[in-house]
Formats: structure tokens, C-alpha cells, sequence
């Protein structure tokens, strides 16, 4: 049941007479029994500010209560103390001593401990959705008559297509069987915004699920289908800005719930004010004050109330859905410290849980500042498990669409990795070639299969916790608009009834599509039954004529992987690899006889080989 | 006195019938009165493996000798105590207990006490010079009969030109009167090779001056003229490789003196080797003991007998010649570890020497790794007080040579000083626009003056320790021939009887060429007035507009600089400058009159201004 029509219910069957109108209570609910018995609401409705409150339960206390700038919040604090039982707690409303209102609040039994609550990590490999272009599960959910886009047009790269949760769900046989151990679909939050919404990330209710995409429990039927099947639902959140259509907007709690809430000014997009030791404050001010875009209203997690209805928020939708994992859009934009103390909480109260941020730097120390346990000069403290690997991705394209030379092509993935050292943990960085920003995969690689599928092996053997993008697996490109967004998200074939071309099913699928879809499907699958790729260390050679040569290694496997650029087929001395292949004597593809190392290594012309040694 | 010359009068006078032929013994001498109190003699001539040696002298105490594997060497450590005083040691050498030879070691007072041995640092500007090119001072030693290059020819980029010590002393007032505190002439030790021997980094004698550039005794005058002006005399030292034309080529004390000794390998340059995590010993072995160029026989300074050596012939050169820096060619290519006992030994005996170190690297976090203070997390640990800061140089050509936009121009130059972070002391950084292997500025920036002129500009006003190449203030070039080293390091017009051009006096000079002369001059009296610009701290704002503005300030001045490379004059907004102006009023440029700063200050269109703010 949706939470917030959970309490409409209860409250026009138990209430009634009382209450002219509910208050709007945020989070519409919580636990007993977390890490943190601090609770902070936010109450909304006319005049709150001036209400006195008092809470009837066991174990939960009043600490206190707080006017806000409008009239018409109230926050108050509650402490939930570790004897507190799951139940009703009544919340009682009073104006000048009269009673106006008796809310029932509900503290619910966790589902599952805490530290059974667990993120993804390095033996994952994570399936990147944009649920309006995935699947059209429910059609008639495509518009809703509530909200505000009217624009559904299959055709149109900016308008809704009318994918959706039960699409996802629908098809989570296909992501098992391919070997996807996680999804990440972009933001599924309420966006009642009058154009553009299909994205998703123009948040306009932080509590309830957009109708078009379906209910919180499609959701929930979304994340526990997918836990059924050992995939982990990762949550893309976003609190560094909310949709211009947020329903707080016509009536914001403080005078500085926004960054230039008065006079909205853009972000300079100046990501290094972060590590700059000589930035100039009006510059830091305007990075992570500016507005991503006019439409997005930059939420100023400076305020102590909205900094913990943003924590709370997510804490809420980690335990409500028992999730798999965080994405944190625009990592650097909101206020770095709020996202120490978002980060921590969450990690304090879920030790096993997983965040990735999005930091969209090629400079590794840039990135490597926001991962957890990395030593900042500048003393920052972070909670943030993982980080994006945008400089990789940079390399790992530039490997492929550059010559070789001394400087150029396979040596980028080389010195790429060689910056390892500056992270906390490398093998926790989320890599990639593509995602919903970016071109295409095949578009990056101007088509070229060869180099896709060599990609593909790259990123299911190099250290980090792949995430790839879904219809990419078929070749899906964006050859015809490059840069554009909603071209790049196109639909996933066979989403929707009708498609001629089906990737779910094979229908229709060309040769290479197949065979893309097949090399992947092998790789994923091979990858689960060899757990040195995830915990395992690294060991690589410096390119040497087109061919680049690395390996996973622990104390029960050692795996060697060589990317041949060549137009030729290379065999490789195994001398050189003395240190990697250590007392092997047969090399096993993935699908191929062994080899006999001493001999020679041979891999195919333009191919990727993955080996293990035995 | 040439030091090698000292004792073959000294032996030839006093020990005649006894000696049938002296013994090399290096160092040629040493001081009383060393922090370390300890020192190693390398001894060759026939059969010295064999002798039996004896020292007599108060203090002086001999701890015990080494053979090697060629019979021909014998090492001798040495205490030289607290107690002993200046003066001659008597060295005894005996072969089964029959004495073959004595010979006088000269132990000297200390010129100066160590601590008066400065260093270079950001209050000095540093004048790159190749003595081949620079002037010829004494055309008497253009070539040597002794030595094997015969090739004499100004109009040859690989021959010898004819420059000398000479011809740098000679100059000195013209570098004093430009306003330079500092020279860098690459090395001129001997390079006894048969072909480009001009640029001297084939050292064949560590511890002789190339005839052809003089003596010793114009080395030590050159320092001594330059030190009595206030000018650092900084010294190329090159202890990765020596010339293939070395005297112990012919007769190596071990089998591993050099690495690859019998089978040489060249270098695979993978310089990133030495921070990869993941490197495969076999490219970081290529790496380090790879030779650089088939003539360059690289040292193995993991043999402690030579990593002594090197050690105490940079001491033996900082003494002689009261040295004010010196600079370490090819950084990460000698052995790590003996990098860390050569700089801090060097620091350890002269605290305030600085060293400069050549990590030819745009990657900062690769520079920062070899400078003193740096926490790595491998460990690793430097004495190096300056690294040369190649990324800087690459942005300051890209900000000039790029179109202004989003990413590219100017924006270079903010976000690589955003990276100062990664350095644990940005201020002892080298910074320039060229040196000696790289096309000249003005090349570099097609010929735009404006730019050059900006480019100078910046690097005197950047934090760091500014480094410029001699002749650039005259606007050499070598757009004939980019890449060419030979044309890189052309003649300085007037170093030679009889140039038209003469830039010392300004003679037969384009209005271009004395403007932009002029205006460094202009700079560096400047630059000398202003010492916030050596100490200060640093603050700048985000490029805007084709404009980058950025602050050098203290306790006791503020100084804003303006590029503004649009082509209309620009009126900054003081607004948006209000950390930097503080309570500023007005603006004094170099040469203007003040501006009130409340009017908006007016920078000229394509230039760089430099304002001192009260």
C-alpha cells in the first residue's frame, strides 16, 4: 500500500470528525529498533508552526518541536527509544490548548536486520535502466491525468514512451539469465514537472513513486522479485536539487530551503572549488549554490531540517524497499559536508549497504576525494563506499578510437590504472564505457563491434564493480544524434508490445546483435564462478605492439587477460608474463581448448582473450 | 687549479721514483669538518685490488677496503672525525707489505659554513642556459685535441658551436641587469664522446669541467662572479647515465656497475611505473635500468659502491663550488631508493640547498610523488625540495593556445592550479614555459607576441619558482624546425664576435624583440620589490569571459593579476573581486597610473596586467 494513501485511509476511518484537514507528515513513517533513535518530522498544513504537539507511545519521547520560517511547518524532534515496539503512535495536535487534530503515526518492525542489508560490490556486475525506455509493463499508467506532461510519443527523444516498474519486473528473467547481479534504474520518484520528466531526475515529491512509472508497491514488488533472484535494486537519488514543480515550492519551510531562493543563479559547474586550495569563495558559492538548470531548484542542505529530511529520506527508502545499493546523482554539487553526514549515517546504519556518487572528473585525485578512507589534505572525511570511474572510462574509449602509438590507444589503459594508488579502495570504484549521459557504447566506438566486444571483456575483468547500460548488450547506438539524450535512451527492443526486433527473446536480432548478446551473456556468466576478477589483485604489462596484457590473481586462480588490437593474430613469449603465469602450464579461454603456455600464447586477430592458468 | 692537474704536480714533485704511475683516486679531495663524518675512496690503476693501503693523518681513520670485481679498484671507506683538521692525509699503498706508492689526499677547510649554502627558492628567477649556445667567451678552447668530437659549425644543431664558462661570465651583468637571481647552465662536465657532445648530459668525468667549455677554475670563477652579484649558479647533474666514452668503460670495477651491462636494453620510459600498484617487475626492471639512448650507459645505483660515489660527487661539486641548487636530470629513471639517499644526504649536510628534479609528467600526482613531504601511501619517501612543474607548463600552451570555451583556454591554467592540493609545497615548484628540450616559447605560441608576453607574466607572478630559457626574452624561435633540438638551442644573438644581433646591448633587435625583453625586465625588477609573490598565498577565480583573474597576498600586500586574452579591453566587475581587493581602493599597474578600483578596473585587450592593490 502506498504510505501516503495508507494514511488518508486510516485517518478518514478513525478521525474523522477531528481533523479538518491531515497535516502532511514526513517520513510518513518509521521503525523501531534503528541505529539512530532520532526521528525529525516535518509537519505541513495551514498554521502548523503555531500547533503544540504531543506524542503518545511507548518508547517514543517529544524531545521539542521548531517553527520554521513559514507558518505553516513544524518540525519536531523525537527520539525513538531502543525499547520502543513496533505500532501506532498517536500524534496529537493542539491549538491553544485545544486538540485539532490526532494523527496516527506508525512505527513498523524492520523486515531484516540492518547489516543484512547489503550493497553491491565488486562481484556484482550492474544493469543501468532508464525505466521509461525500458519496458512498457502497464499501458495504462503511460499519462496520468493528475500530472502534468501530456506529451507520450514513442518517436519524440524528450517525451514519456510509457516504460515502467512492472516492465523491469517483467523482465528480470532476462537480466538473471544474462547474469546481471543488480539493477540501477534511473530515479522513479514522482516528477510532476510540465515537459522533460521521463528522466526522472527532476524530483517532485521525495516520498511517493510517479503514477506513470507506478505505486510503491510495484516498487516494493520490483525489489523483492529482484532480491527472489539475487539481483540487488539499487536506488538513484538526488539530493542536490528537487523538480521546480516540488509541492514545497509554493511554500517553502525556511528562507534558505533553496541555494538563491530569492534570485536563482546557475551553477558554475566548477567541480574543483572541492580541492582548490585557492578558490575563491564567490566561486565555491556559485558551484554548489548555482542551480543545475532553471527548472531544478537548488536545495541548500545547509539548512539543518531539510539536511535531515534528505537523510531521513533515504533511510526510508533503503528500508522500505531493502535495497541493494544508492546512486548519488551530481555528486559535488550539494554541500560536501551534508554529504559526510548523509553518507555516514547511512553507512552507520547499514555497515554492509553501498553508495556510488557521481563525480564526472578525468582527474583521478579528483574523483579518488570522495571515496571512503581516502587521506585528503585537506582532511575530508567521507562515507561514500564508491565513486564512478569516469577517468577509466575516458581511457578505455581513447584505447580503442586512438592509433597505437607510444602515446595513444592501449597505453591510456595502461597509465589509467596506474593512478590506482591515489584511491582508497580501487576495486570499490563502479566502471564503465557508457551510461544514460553518454553516447552509446557502438556510437563511441564508431560501430565498431570488434572493439565493443573487446570493451565488454574489459570491463568484466578489470578491478571495480562493472555497470553497463541496458540495450547496449544488442548494440543499441545513437549514431543518428549524437549528444542526445533522449536518443541515447531509446527504447529497449521488445519493451513494448508490437516490437518488431526483440532483445528479451532474440526475435529479429541481427547476426552481431546476437553475438554481442552472447559474448556479454558468457562473460557474466563466467565472471560469477571466477571470484579472483572481483577480490583478486591486479598485475599488468605496459602495451606492447597493440597488445595489452593483465591479470587477476589470488591464492587459488590466476586469470590473464590480453586485449589484441591487431589486425593479426598475436602470440605472446611467455617469458615476459613469467611474473603473472607464475608455474601454469595451460592457458583456458572462456570458450576454447587450453593452450599449452609454452608454446605460445596465441589470441585472435582484434579479440579480447580471457585465460585462466592452471 | 684544475683538481685532477693539483695532483699530478703534486706527485710528479714529491713522490717521483716511488710511483710508477699514480693511482686515480676520487674524490680528488675532500674537507674536514662534514656532517657525515665518513667517506669512500674509489681507487683505480693496475692491480689496486691488491694493495694494501695505510692513511696518516690526525682524525682521519681508515675503516677498512673493498675490492671489486675488476682487479683495478679498490674502495676505501674513511672516517674523517670531528677532530681532524685541514690539510694534506698521506694515502700508503703497499703490495705484499712492500709500499708501491704514496700519495698526498688533500683534506681542504670549508669555504663557508654549510648552512650559508643556499639554495634557490621562490624568490629567485631561474635562467636556463646551454653553455654551448649562450656565448663564446674564449674561442681558443672551441675544440680540443684530446677529446674525440671534431665537429665545429654554428650553422650544425648537432655540432659544437663554440660556447663557453667564459662566455656566461662575460654575460653576467646583462642576466643581473635583466633581473635574474639564478643560472641554470646544463652540464658542462666532460662529454669525451665522438659526436653531440655540445649538450653535455654524456658526462665521460664526474669530476671534470669540458675542456671546451674551461676549467675548474673558470667554473669557480663563474660561480664566484655570479654569487658576488646575488646570482645562484645551479648545477645539471646527471646521475641516471653516464657517456659511453666515460674512462671506466673500458674497465668496469663490478659486474653490475651498470644494469643491462652485458646485453644493454634501452629504457621503455614507463615512467608511471614507479606509483603503479599493479607494474609487472619486468617493465619497472626495463624501466629504471633500460638505458636512454644506446650512448648513455645507464647506472646502477643499487650498487652501494656507485650510489657513494654519485653521492659524494654532487657533495664534492656543492663544495667546491658553493653551489646555489642543483637540478637532477631524467628524475624517475635512477633507482628510487637512491634517489631518496642522494637528496637527503645532500639536505642533510647543506638544510638550506634546494634540488630540482626533472619528472618530465603532466600527471600532478605523479610530480607531487617525488617531492619532499609528500605522504604517499606506498611510502615513499623524498628530500627533494622542487619538482618541475611540467603540468603547469602544458596548461599555461593550452590556455594560449586554445579558443576560449567551456573547457578549453584559460580554464586550463585555473583547473591545474586547483591540483596544487596533491603537492606538499606548491611553492617550491619549478615553473616555466619551455626549457632546453622543448619547442622555444614563441614557437610554442605561433608567434604571438601578446601571448608571449602574457605567458611571462603569469609565470612571474604564479606561485613557484620561476624558470625561463635564455634568448626567449629576444623572441628566439625555431618555427623552421619544430621538435629539433639542435635549432631549439640556437645561438644568443651578441654571444659571438661579430652577430649583427646582439641581445645583450639590444643592437640590430626588432621593436617585438625589445618590447617583450623590456617587459620581462620590467617583471623581474619588479617581481623583486614583491616578495608576496615568492611567499604570498594564492587565490584566484574561475576564468569568465576570456578573462582569468588571480591574487597573490600577505599580511602586508595585495597584488591581483588580469590575462584577458580578448581582443576589446575588458572592465572587471570589483564586485565579484571582493575577497582579493579587501578594502583596496586602488590599483597600481607595473607602469600606468592607479585606477580606483570602485570605477571597475580596465585591463587592455590581449594582455596581462599586474596590479598592486591599496
Amino acid at each position: 500500500m502506498n504510505a501516503r494513501l495508507f494514511f488518508a485511509v486510516f485517518l478518514s476511518a478513525g478521525l474523522g470528525t477531528l481533523v479538518a484537514q491531515p497535516f502532511r507528515v514526513e517520513p510518513p513513517n518509521w521503525w523501531a529498533g534503528m541505529q539512530d533513535t532520532s526521528l525529525q518530522l516535518l509537519i505541513h498544513g495551514a498554521d502548523a508552526g503555531a500547533l503544540e504537539l504531543s506524542v503518545s507511545g511507548t518508547g517514543v519521547v517529544l524531545l521539542g518541536t521548531h517553527p520554521a520560517d513559514s507558518p505553516n511547518y513544524l518540525f519536531a524532534d523525537l527520539s525513538i527509544r531502543p525499547d520502543a515496539t513496533p505500532g501506532t503512535v498517536t500524534l496529537t495536535f493542539r491549538r491553544d490548548g485545544q486538540p485539532v487534530a490526532e494523527q496516527p503515526y506508525e512505527l513498523r518492525p524492520r523486515e531484516r536486520p540492518a547489516d543484512q542489508v547489503e550493497g553491491f560490490d565488486a562481484s556484482d556486475v550492474i544493469y543501468l535502466i532508464t525505466p521509461d525506455r525500458f519496458a512498457n509493463g502497464d499501458p495504462e499508467n503511460d499519462l496520468v491525468d493528475t500530472l502534468r506532461e501530456t506529451a507520450l510519443d514513442r518517436a519524440a527523444g524528450f517525451a514519456r514512451h510509457g516504460g515502467d516498474l512492472r516492465g523491469i519486473t517483467d523482465h528480470l528473467d532476462y537480466i538473471d539469465s544474462m547474469g546481471f547481479t543488480a539493477i540501477w534504474p534511473s530515479p522513479v520518484l514522482e516528477n510532476n514537472m510540465p515537459a522533460w520528466s521521463y528522466h526522472g531526475y527532476a524530483i517532485t515529491d521525495y516520498y511517493a513513486v510517479d503514477p506513470r512509472f507506478g505505486t510503491l508497491a510495484d516498487y516494493r514488488e520490483l525489489a523483492d522479485a529482484a532480491r527472489t533472484r539475487g539481483i540487488k535494486l539499487i536506488m538513484d537519488q538526488v539530493v542536490n536539487h528537487s523538480g521546480s514543480g516540488h509541492w514545497w515550492m509554493d511554500d517553502l519551510p525556511f528562507d534558505n530551503w533553496l541555494n538563491y531562493q530569492d534570485d536563482p543563479k546557475m551553477t558554475n559547474h566548477r567541480r574543483s572549488i572541492h580541492q582548490d586550495p585557492y578558490a575563491a569563495r564567490v566561486d565555491a558559492e556559485r558551484m554548489t549554490g548555482g542551480w543545475f538548470v532553471s527548472t531544478m531548484p537548488d536545495l541548500n542542505q545547509r539548512n539543518p531540517f531539510l539536511a535531515r529530511y534528505l537523510i531521513q529520506n533515504s533511510l526510508w527508502w533503503i528500508e522500505t524497499l531493502g535495497l541493494g545499493g544508492v546512486r548519488q546523482d551530481t555528486y559535488p554539487y550539494p554541500d560536501a559536508d551534508f554529504l559526510t553526514g548523509w553518507t555516514c549515517r547511512i553507512m552507520q546504519e547499514y555497515p554492509n549497504f553501498s553508495i556510488v556518487g557521481e563525480e564526472w572528473s578525468y582527474n583521478p585525485a579528483t574523483v579518488a576525494y570522495w571515496q571512503r578512507g581516502k587521506e585528503n589534505p585537506d582532511g575530508y572525511v567521507s562515507c561514500l563506499p564508491s565513486v564512478m570511474d569516469f577517468p577509466l572510462q575516458a581511457a578505455l574509449m581513447s584505447a580503442f578510437k586512438e592509433q597505437e602509438g607510444w602515446d595513444s590507444g592501449l597505453i591510456k589503459l595502461y597509465e589509467a590504472l596506474s593512478n590506482d594508488y591515489q584511491y582508497a579502495e580501487p576495486r570499490d570504484l563502479m566502471v564503465f564505457a557508457e551510461n544514460h549521459d553518454m553516447d552509446r557504447l557502438a556510437t563511441q566506438l564508431a560501430g565498431r563491434v570488434d572493439h565493443v566486444r573487446m570493451a565488454l571483456t574489459y570491463l568484466l575483468t578489470v578491478r571495480g564493480i562493472p555497470q553497463l547500460y541496458y540495450g547496449s548488450e544488442v548494440l543499441l547506438d545513437n549514431d543518428e544524434a549524437p549528444g542526445d539524450h533522449g536518443v541515447i535512451r531509446s527504447d529497449m527492443p521488445g519493451g513494448w508490445g508490437g516490437d518488431r526486433v526483440n532483445a528479451f527473446t532474440g526475435a529479429g536480432l541481427s547476426p552481431d546483435q546476437v553475438a554481442v548478446q552472447g559474448h556479454l551473456r558468457r562473460l557474466l556468466q563466467w565472471r560469477k564462478d571466477h571470484p579472483v576478477i572481483a577480490t583478486g589483485r591486479t598485475l599488468h604489462y605496459a602495451p606492447e605492439d597493440g597488445t595489452y596484457v593483465y591479470g587477476r590473481y589470488d591464492e587459488n586462480e590466476r586469470v590473464m587477460v590480453v586485449l589484441n588490437k591487431n589486425d593479426a593474430p598475436v602470440t605472446l613469449d611467455p617469458e615476459r608474463y613469467r611474473e603473472l603465469i607464475a608455474g601454469a602450464t595451460t592457458a583456458t579461454p572462456i570458450d576454447g581448448p587450453a593452450q599449452n603456455i609454452a608454446a605460445g600464447l596465441t589470441v585472435p586477430a582484434s579479440s579480447g582473450a580471457v585465460f585462466v592458468l592452471r
